[in-house]
């Protein structure tokens, strides 16, 4: 007998309503902190299309650093291997956007996830593209292809307001040039990472988007193949070791998925060969990763017994 | 149509030959630098008991490092969340013996399988089992009833030249000491720590052993449960995101199971559901892994499809 | 009977000799790098504006970090205390421009005699003279009225060349306004320190313009204050115990005198009460010091017994 | 006409008065923590005998850490530049019982007068004398003869309070074993480093004591040479660049003496060629300095030019 997903859903639903209020809205930015806590949203996509969510589904968020999958997803299948030399897959191990790490590894950052490696990510793709206008454009189209949704757009405020509160980024991106790990200019890397940060989509959306790590690269909906099975594996064993910040350890440890977050209290995660889910709840954890939607990550897993382990 | 294992592994054999000289045995003490390179063999474990091997899987290792999830499993079973107090569950992303994570963290070991965290773990259980030669019986015993191997032993002259090389590790010891998180005699628990690094076994053995981790916690031939799923999950987890010293994420990324190595060449892997893995080849790469096992593993996984990704 | 100053530089000069061509000359950017190894110059000036020279004192070379010390009294003669909340004075214990003790001390660099203290030093002056040329003019203007050469200047090349291999310094600039402490433009602010670092002076004006720290503050020959003595003396203390990168201390050890030395080879010393020094020689020690400098001076202070200590 | 230096130490006496309470007295171990507050003693020695006291200089206190002085000239004499392969001489930059920096720079100290230096210092002194009691009695009987106190002890409550204290300097003497810059047993080195450790001597004694470093090695009373003119003075510059923790550059920079603090509340200072200094005042500042010791000779520099700047 097939699991009641919606059930399950539902009753999640209900047993993370108190915890809703905990942890606090990301407050670096205006445009992130005037976000209400309280709200709620998870949608588990199958392999056939089918839907089941609950809450707030339809509305909008910040994804934030769950566009990194995206934007590692389109460097991996452009230069292979030849990426590791610019950026590694091991944990960090440190906040993440820690100089000194990087400082140490003479400016090849620790993994795609961390700031530095996703700044050195985009910077790739603006290499190979040519233009930063064209990345983006190439970035936007992707994701509007995944997710289904071809109006999907960033919003220019939050864009313009990470980069007024962007010293540290740019400190990231100096430090990596200083190494010879930068090919293109700084500030309009940075600011181009900035905007792809700045997507919004709601939980349908990016569920929707993720349906292809979990089957092996291929959407198994329109069959199309976006990256081999070999690489997709492997984005999802860096989103498992690498995907919440200093926090990764404790997120497999309790959930048991690959899955990576994102600063606007998105979640989006894979259950290999069976679906992908995304949850969104913009209060966060002290990790920078949301309080409930990790903790309705880890219900959902305790409850079907999908975690990977 | 079931896979045929003994195929596999006996390709995996064929095709690792020019690979087995490749790397240095550990050579941080004479009884493991004596160890001759080009040894290889490698064992799989079904829930019904069936073994397929290749290469010498009857002759006995230094299982060293991979009987940290032995003890980590012990102290789990007794401790539970309490445990968490004294080590955590996060990858390091420093070597393996770094005293600067540790003071950093105020003498909290980022995991049970850096050596400060398996030191830890070793003293947790000697303060429940109020004496370390009980303690160190305790350990055996456990690991001779899941090997079904009920005469393994420990290698004194291993754990005799592990302690005259040990200064790094007694300083491990001494500094959670001063930070208050050591219980017991430094020496005597770092003894005892040793002791049951130098416990030796095949690949037979060691594939024994890891089966109730493959099998959420249970025996799946006798039916003993010696952890909750829950935790045998657990365990899982900190195996993929900390397993293999500074190379987890690679190894992650590469092979994509759940798996613990040893500087004795060793490496145990369970495949969740399925069987567990136990491959031994004593040179090792530069992060302290065995090379070539590593290499096995990784062809396992490709040529099954075996991978939790 | 007064000593022979003459005698002992000639003396200097010949021991030094075999030496001149050991070490490298600074080679981050091709202006440095040009210039050739073998030269060596060493004047000493007295309270009576008496001037002892050997070699090539007439020829100019890029003075580079000694300007700190110029651009430090500026800073303290206007903020006094209060340029304690900017940056410190202890030794760094680290390279001179690592970014990681920056990051673990919040922004507040450890002296300002590392990069990102004179940076923040160069800030502050720009902070109080509301514009970068002005504060370049006002810096200028110092440096000439203490050298007593009135046309003293800046090689723009130079300038140039350390802002197109700039990205360390201008992520130094980055990381300390990301934690609050940078006020200005990073970029006019980081290109305005670069263009004090690269004023050219010969060993005869630099020796005229340390004379004022020699004599508390107050020049002795025309009896003009720069600086009151509490400052002057906390300037020499700063100079002794982080005048050098992260060879201060062998220096005090060796040397025994508040000095600082910059990449173009020069290095500008002070004898409380009694001189001042200045020695130029471009090839370099390991810690970017001038090799034949360091010992020149080492000498002096052994055949004078002129050393603090 | 020569500076009343009595009447010079009554009024930092008298102005002292309001600050003899303030800092924290050292409470690692019950021994030091037991000392009031409040008490205060200061003695200048002039190069004839001459002796000015003010306070409690007769009362004795626990030396700690100026013990390093003496051992440090010690060894310097024993060995020489051979020296320096087992100890540097830089500033820290760290706080004084850091292990990170001693495994970044493979076990070798940064310098006598952080812990691991001392220790290593110790230690070399015992491969030296064969032997642990002798190096204790050989290391007696010198502060003896310098101090003028042939009965000089120390404070076996407080050495045993050290040594059950001592798990964080245990630690530091292991990883300096681990990287072979270790020759004697750990435990045997460490207890006799905390038995000079626990000296008591009086401000008077510990004044007299300092008299030959300020005279280029030698007693100026009794002419005995103890180490050479250069030797003398490098001791000095290491005082000056590094006898005062993570606030030795404070220090040059407030009182522009080279000295040594102890944790007991004890300084001993020098003015090169003029005096010895001691002052005594038991509560703490954050860096482990007496707070009012610290004033004390600020103001006595301030008071009487002396400092070497």
């Amino acid at each position: 007998m097939p699991m009641n997903y919606q059930q399950i859903l539902n009753e999640i639903y209900e047993e993370i309503q108190p915890e809703l209020l905990r942890g606090k809205v990301a407050d670096y930015i205006p445009a992130l902190a005037e976000v209400e806590k309280g709200q709620f949203a998870m949608t588990v996509t199958l392999a056939d299309g089918t839907v089941y969510s609950v809450g707030d589904s339809k509305k909008a968020f910040s994804i934030q650093s769950i566009s990194k999958v995206f934007t590692f997803t389109l460097a991996l299948d452009i230069y292979s291997k030849e990426l590791y030399k610019r950026v590694g897959v091991e944990p960090s191990g440190n906040p993440f956007n820690s100089l000194v790490q990087l400082e140490y590894e003479n400016g090849i950052p620790r993994n795609p996830f961390i700031n530095a490696g996703a700044i050195t990510i985009t910077d790739s793709l603006i290499s190979y593209y040519k233009d930063e206008y064209k990345t983006l454009e190439v970035i936007m189209n992707f994701i509007r292809e995944i997710s289904g949704n071809p109006t999907l757009s960033f919003d220019q405020v939050v864009a313009n307001s990470e980069m007024e509160h962007g010293d540290r980024n740019l400190a990231l991106a100096r430090l990596m040039k200083s190494f010879g790990n930068f090919e293109n200019d700084v500030l309009g890397s940075v600011m181009t990472y900035f905007k792809h940060c700045a997507i919004t989509m709601n939980t349908e959306e990016l569920s929707r988007s993720m349906l292809f790590l979990a089957f092996g690269g291929t959407d198994p909906i329109s069959g199309k193949v976006f990256v081999s099975t070999r690489k997709a594996k492997r984005i999802n064993a860096v989103m498992l070791t690498c995907g919440h910040y200093d926090a990764s350890g404790e997120f497999a440890f309790h959930v048991g998925l690959p899955a990576k977050s994102g600063v606007g209290g998105g979640i989006a995660a894979v259950v290999p060969g069976v679906m992908s889910i995304a949850v969104w709840s913009p209060a966060l954890n002290k990790y920078g990763n949301s309080h409930s939607g990790t903790l309705a990550l880890e219900k959902f897993t305790t409850k079907t017994g999908l975690s990977i382990f």
